[in-house]
C-alpha cells in the first residue's frame, strides 16, 4: 500500500515535470522472469528515450550485478542476481541527481512444478511440421491486423493466407487421431516484414506472438491443450538473424549488434568454412556473418549482449509457453562459439529438454559434428551441446531411392548407406527423420503422388532409428514443387479455410486417393505409439539384394521386421540370410495388413510394398 | 670345422638309413633373417614330408621360444628368440628318437647400417605407377618361363606381354627425368594363376619375385638403382588374398589358414560392414572373409599363423630389398585387427616407413577411419597404424570436375569441397593424390586427352597437400577405357617393347601430342622438387567463384598461390578477395610460364588454364 501510494506521487511528479514517468520506458526484456532458475542472473534490457542517463537501483534486497550502457542512451542493461530471490515483485528506481524520477515493477514469478525436468520430444515420438500460416484459419478477424503492414492475401502464393493458432487448436483431435506426438509450428512471433511475412523467419518482436496468429496467451494455450492429449510442442526458434523490421534493428543497441560490412553482405552459404582447416578466413567470416538474406540482419551473437538476451529469450518462451522443445533455424550459420554457449544455456536450465538444429548438409561427418558431444567436432574441440540434428543425407537418398532400381548404391542402398555412417553420430536416437519439410520439394510431388513410395518412405522413417517427421498434408498426399517457388510446397490444406471445396480433415470428405494416404499414416503412427522396440531398439541392418531392405529393430524380447520391397515386381526372400535376427521365431503379424505370417525358409513380399513383422 | 665333420657324418648316416636328409625339407620360410632386429621373436617355418614328425633343437645357444604343429603333418613353425643373437649360422637339428637325422643351417645375417630409420616416401615425392608387364619388356628371354603356366601373349589384353624389372631398370634416366621420385610398380612375386596372371596380385610363391619379372636379385638391384639417383622404391604388398595356385593353399597347414564357408564364398565387398555399427554379423563376414575372386582364397589373419607370416614376409622384403615403401591392396578388406597387428609390426620395425593401404571408399570419414591415430577409428576404438591412405574422394571429384560448368557443388567446388572435410583426417600430408590408377578408366580417356584438363588435373594434385600419384603413361597423354576391361587401361607404353612402332621414351621420337604432355609433366614435376612450400606448407582455399578455384600453400617466408581457371573462358580475377594471403605481395614468377606476373588489383587467368605463382 504505501509503495503505491509513493509511486503514484512519483508518477504525479513525472507528470508535472513533463516526463511520462513509466510510460517513458519502451520496453522492458524479459517482460518477467521466474523465481529459482538455473538462470539466475538475468540481464533486463530497460528501453526509452535516453534512459541511460539515469541511474538505477533495486528497493529489494536483490543484488545488482551489473549494469551495461552502451552507445545508445536508449538502452539500459541491468544484470541482477535473483538466486536468493523468492517470488514476488521487484521495484527498479530510476534516478536523476539523487532523485528517484520514477520506478518500474519487475516480477519474478512463480515456476511450474517440475518445470526443471521437463522432458523434451524423443524418439517414442512422430512430430508434425506445419506451416501456421497455411494450415487452418481458426479466426479471420485477425487475418490483417493494424500495424502490421503484410496484409491477407490468399491470392498470391507469397502472401498472408490467414491461418493462425486458433486453426491449430481446432484441428488438434485430427492431429491426435492421425498418431503424431509432437507439434513443431514454423515460427509464430511477430514477423513485420512489409511484403513477405508469413514464412515469419524475419521476426520483429521476439517476445510477441504475431497478432495474426493470434496472442501469447493463444500460444500457451496451443500448448496446455497439445499436453492435455500428452502431446508435446516445439518452438521454431531463430538464433541467427531478426527481420529489418525488428524495433531493436531499427535503434540499434551497438554498431555490431549485428554483423556489419557496414550494413547488409550476402552469407556465401558455405557452412563448410565453419570446419574447413583451409578456409581462408574471409570465407568464414562471409559464411558465418553475412546475412541470409538482405531482410534479416545477421544477428553478432559475439557480443554478450546479444547472446545473452537471445538466451534468455529462449528460456522465457519454454518457461512462459510451457514448451517440449525447440527446433532451431539454419543452426550451422551461427557464430560457433556462440551458438554452442546458447544451447548449452538451455539445457542447463533443462537438462531432460530436447532441441534439434537445421543443419543443412550433405555428409554425415559434417552433420555429425553439430550433435552434441560429437567426436567429429570434438576433432577441432568443438562441442555444440545440441542434442539433436537433422538426417538430411537420409533425406537426400528418400527423393529418389524409390525411382531406382537397385545398383551398387542406387535404389534401397542409398537407405542401407546412409546407415552404415551412424557410428559417426553421439546419439541416433535423436536424429530427425522426414521424407521432406517446408524447405524441400514435397516427397508427393516427387514420386507423382504415388501411394506405394509413400508407404515405403513412410515406413522406413517410422521404424529407422530416431524421430520420424512428417510435414503437414503429406498424410494426405499433398504436393508441391520445389521449382516453382516455397509457396508451393506451402500450400493451404485443403478444409483449413470455410468455403474450402474440399474438407480433407474429415474422412467421409475426403476424397478416396487422400484416404489411402490417411489410412496408411494413421495405422503406422498410431502402432508405432507402443511399439518401443522402434523407440529405442538396436537396429540391425542387411545389405539390400535385389532392391529389397530389410532390418531389424530389436528390445529385450520384441522384434520387430521390417521389410522394404522397391521393385516393381514380388519378390521371395531367403530366410536363412535373417537368421541371427529370427532366431528361433516361426511366425509374426504384419502390422500392416494384419495378417499372420509365417517365417520358414521364405518370405513373399508384393511388390512396392512394405512389411513390418512383430515377431512371435 | 667340427661341425661340418658332424654334419657330413650325419649326411651320410641319412643317405645310409635310405633319407633324403636337408632335401626333404621342401621350403624354409623365412629363408633367413637378420641380427638386431625390432621382431627378433621369429617363427620358421619348416616344410617337408611329415616333418612334424622330428623333434627340433637348435645346436647354438638361442632359445627356441615356441613349437607349433599343426593338422598338416608337412608344417612345423619353430619360434626362436634372436634378440641376443648374433649375426651368423644358426643350425637346427632335427630328431627321432632322441637322434639327430639332419640338420639345416638358419642365417642371421648383418642388417644394412641404419636400416631401422629407413625413411618412407612422403609429401616431398612424387610417385610414379607402373604395371612391370606393361611398362617395358627389358629382357625377352623371360617371357615364358618353364613350370609357369600363364605364357607369353601379347595379342591377348589379359595375357602376359613381357614386361620385367629389367625394362624398369632400363628407363630409371626416363623417369627420373621426367620428376618422379618414388616407384609404384604393381606387385611382382610369383603368380602362377594359369590363365590370368600378369596383374599378379594372386600370388603362388610370395618370398620370390616371377621369374618372368626376374629374380629376387633383379629385384633388389632395382632399389639399388633408385636409390642412386635419389629415388625410391614402393612394393605393393598382398595381405588380404593368395592366388589358388600357392603352396600353402594347395596343402594347407590348418583348414582355418584360409576363410572358409567351405572353400570359396564371394565377398559383397560391402567394405562399410566393418565399421557399420548395425551391420549383421553375416554381412561382416561375407565382407571381410569372403574371397575377392574364386582364384584367390582369401587368408585367415584371425590365424596368428597367417599373420605371423604376412608380417614376417612383409618385413624380410623390405630388410631384403632395401625398400622405402609399401602399398597395400585390398586394405580395408582384411580382418581389421589383423590388419591392425601387421601394420603396427611393419610400423614398429622401421618407425620412419610409410605405407599406403588402399582403401578404395567415397567418403572421408570413412577412409580417414584407415589412418593411423583416427579420430575417427577411435570412435570404434579402433587404430591401423597405418600412415598413410588413397584420396579416392578426389579422385571420384576428378573423373568430372573439368568437364563441369561451376555451379553450387560442380566444376571446381568439388576440389574445394573435398578438402573442406581434410580435418577429418589425421595426416593430410600423407594423403595419396591420384587423377587415376591402374583400377580406374584413365583420365585422358574421360577427358578425350585435353591437355588443358590434364595440366588443370595435374597441376592439382602436384600443388595440393598430398603425395601426388601418376600412373604409367598418362605424362604421354595415354587413354584407356575402363569399361572396355582392365586391359584397356593397362596398355603397353609405347617404346617399352622392341620393335614398337613408335618409342615414346624419346623426346625426338615422341608425337607433337604426347611431347605436350610429357613436357608440362616434366616441368611442373621437377619444379615441385624443390617446392618446399608445396610438400609440406599450410594450405589456404577460397570458395570458388566462376570455377575459378585459388588456393595457397605457405611455408615460412615461401608463398605459392595457385589458380585453376576450369572456364573456356579468360578470367579476371579481383585480387582483393585474397589479400589476407597475398599479403604484401605485388608481384611473383608463374612457374608455368616462367613470367613475371603483376600482383595489383587484378589477376588475368586463360580459359581452362592453371597458374602457379611463386609470390615474391
Amino acid at each position: 500500500m504505501i509503495k503505491t501510494i509513493k509511486n503514484l506521487f512519483l508518477l504525479a511528479c513525472f507528470c508535472l515535470l513533463g516526463f511520462s514517468g513509466n510510460a517513458q520506458l519502451k520496453k522492458v526484456e524479459p517482460p518477467y522472469w521466474w523465481a529459482g532458475m538455473e538462470k539466475s542472473e538475468i540481464q533486463i534490457l530497460f528501453y526509452g528515450k535516453d534512459i541511460a542517463d539515469y541511474k538505477v537501483s533495486l528497493q529489494e534486497d536483490v543484488p545488482i550485478t551489473g549494469i551495461r550502457k552502451t552507445e545508445n542512451p536508449n538502452y539500459l542493461f541491468v544484470s541482477i542476481e535473483t538466486a536468493q530471490a523468492s517470488a514476488g515483485i521487484l521495484h527498479f528506481d530510476f534516478s536523476k541527481k539523487g532523485k528517484v524520477k520514477f520506478t518500474r515493477d519487475y516480477e519474478l514469478k512463480e515456476r511450474t512444478a517440475d518445470s526443471k525436468n521437463r522432458e523434451g520430444y524423443d524418439s517414442s515420438d512422430v512430430m508434425y511440421l506445419l506451416m501456421p500460416d497455411r494450415f487452418a484459419n481458426g479466426n479471420p478477424d485477425n487475418d490483417s491486423v493494424d500495424g502490421l503492414t503484410d496484409t491477407y492475401n490468399r491470392e498470391k502464393n507469397g502472401g498472408r493466407h490467414g491461418g493462425d493458432i486458433k486453426g491449430i487448436v481446432d484441428h488438434l483431435d485430427y492431429l491426435e487421431e492421425l498418431g503424431v506426438t509432437t507439434l513443431w509450428s514454423t515460427p509464430l512471433l511477430e514477423d513485420n516484414d512489409p511484403g513477405y511475412s508469413y514464412h515469419t523467419y524475419a521476426q520483429s518482436d521476439v517476445y510477441k506472438i504475431d497478432p495474426r496468429y493470434g496472442s501469447n496467451e493463444d500460444y500457451k494455450n496451443l500448448a496446455s491443450e497439445l499436453h492435455k492429449r500428452d502431446m508435446k510442442l516445439v518452438m521454431d526458434y531463430v538464433t541467427n538473424h531478426w527481420g529489418a523490421e525488428h524495433w531493436m534493428v531499427k535503434d540499434l543497441p551497438t554498431y555490431d549488434f549485428i554483423n556489419q560490412f557496414p550494413g547488409y553482405a550476402q552469407s556465401n552459404y558455405r557452412m563448410e568454412t565453419q570446419f574447413d582447416p583451409h578456409a581462408a578466413h574471409r570465407d568464414h567470416h562471409y559464411c558465418a556473418d553475412g546475412w541470409f538474406v538482405k531482410t534479416m540482419p545477421d544477428l553478432n551473437q559475439k557480443n554478450p549482449l546479444v547472446l545473452n538476451y537471445l538466451i534468455q529469450n529462449a528460456i522465457w518462451w519454454i518457461e512462459y509457453a510451457d514448451l517440449d522443445g525447440l527446433r532451431v533455424d539454419t543452426y550451422s550459420y551461427n557464430d560457433k562459439e556462440g551458438i554452442s554457449k546458447w544451447t548449452k544455456a538451455i539445457m542447463d536450465e533443462y537438462p531432460n529438454f530436447n532441441i534439434v538444429g537445421e543443419v543443412w548438409l550433405h555428409d554425415q561427418a559434417q552433420i555429425a559434428y553439430w550433435q552434441k558431444d560429437s567426436k567429429i567436432g570434438a576433432i577441432q574441440n568443438y562441442n555444440t551441446y545440441l542434442p539433436s540434428v537433422m538426417d538430411f543425407t537420409l533425406h537426400d537418398g528418400l527423393t529418389s531411392m524409390f525411382s531406382e532400381k537397385g545398383g551398387w548404391d542406387t535404389g534401397m542402398k542409398k537407405a542401407y548407406n546412409n546407415f552404415v555412417n551412424d557410428f559417426l553420430y553421439p546419439d541416433t536416437n535423436n536424429l530427425l527423420v522426414f521424407l521432406e519439410n517446408h524447405d524441400t520439394g514435397r516427397f508427393n510431388e516427387i514420386y507423382d503422388q504415388d501411394i506405394n513410395a509413400y508407404k515405403l518412405g513412410l515406413t522406413l522413417i517410422a521404424t529407422t532409428r530416431g524421430i520420424p517427421q512428417l510435414y503437414y498434408g503429406s498424410e494426405i498426399g499433398m504436393r508441391g514443387d520445389k521449382a516453382k517457388g516455397d509457396g508451393d510446397i506451402r500450400r493451404d490444406f485443403p478444409g483449413g479455410w470455410e468455403g474450402d471445396a474440399l474438407n480433407a480433415f474429415k474422412a467421409s470428405v475426403r476424397t478416396e486417393q487422400q484416404n489411402q494416404f490417411y489410412d496408411f499414416t494413421q495405422k503406422l503412427l498410431n502402432w508405432r505409439k507402443s511399439a518401443k522396440a522402434i523407440h529405442s531398439g538396436i537396429l540391425t541392418q542387411y545389405i539390400p539384394e535385389n532392391n529389397v531392405y530389410v532390418f531389424f529393430r530389436s528390445l529385450n524380447d520384441a522384434q520387430v521386421m521390417v521389410v522394404l520391397n522397391n521393385n516393381d515386381e514380388v519378390q521371395t526372400l531367403d530366410l536363412s540370410r535373417f537368421s541371427e535376427s529370427i532366431k528361433s521365431s516361426t511366425a509374426g503379424v504384419e502390422v500392416l495388413s494384419g495378417k499372420q505370417i509365417a517365417l520358414k525358409q521364405t518370405l513373399t513380399v508384393p511388390a512396392k510394398t512394405p512389411m513390418i513383422i512383430e515377431l512371435n
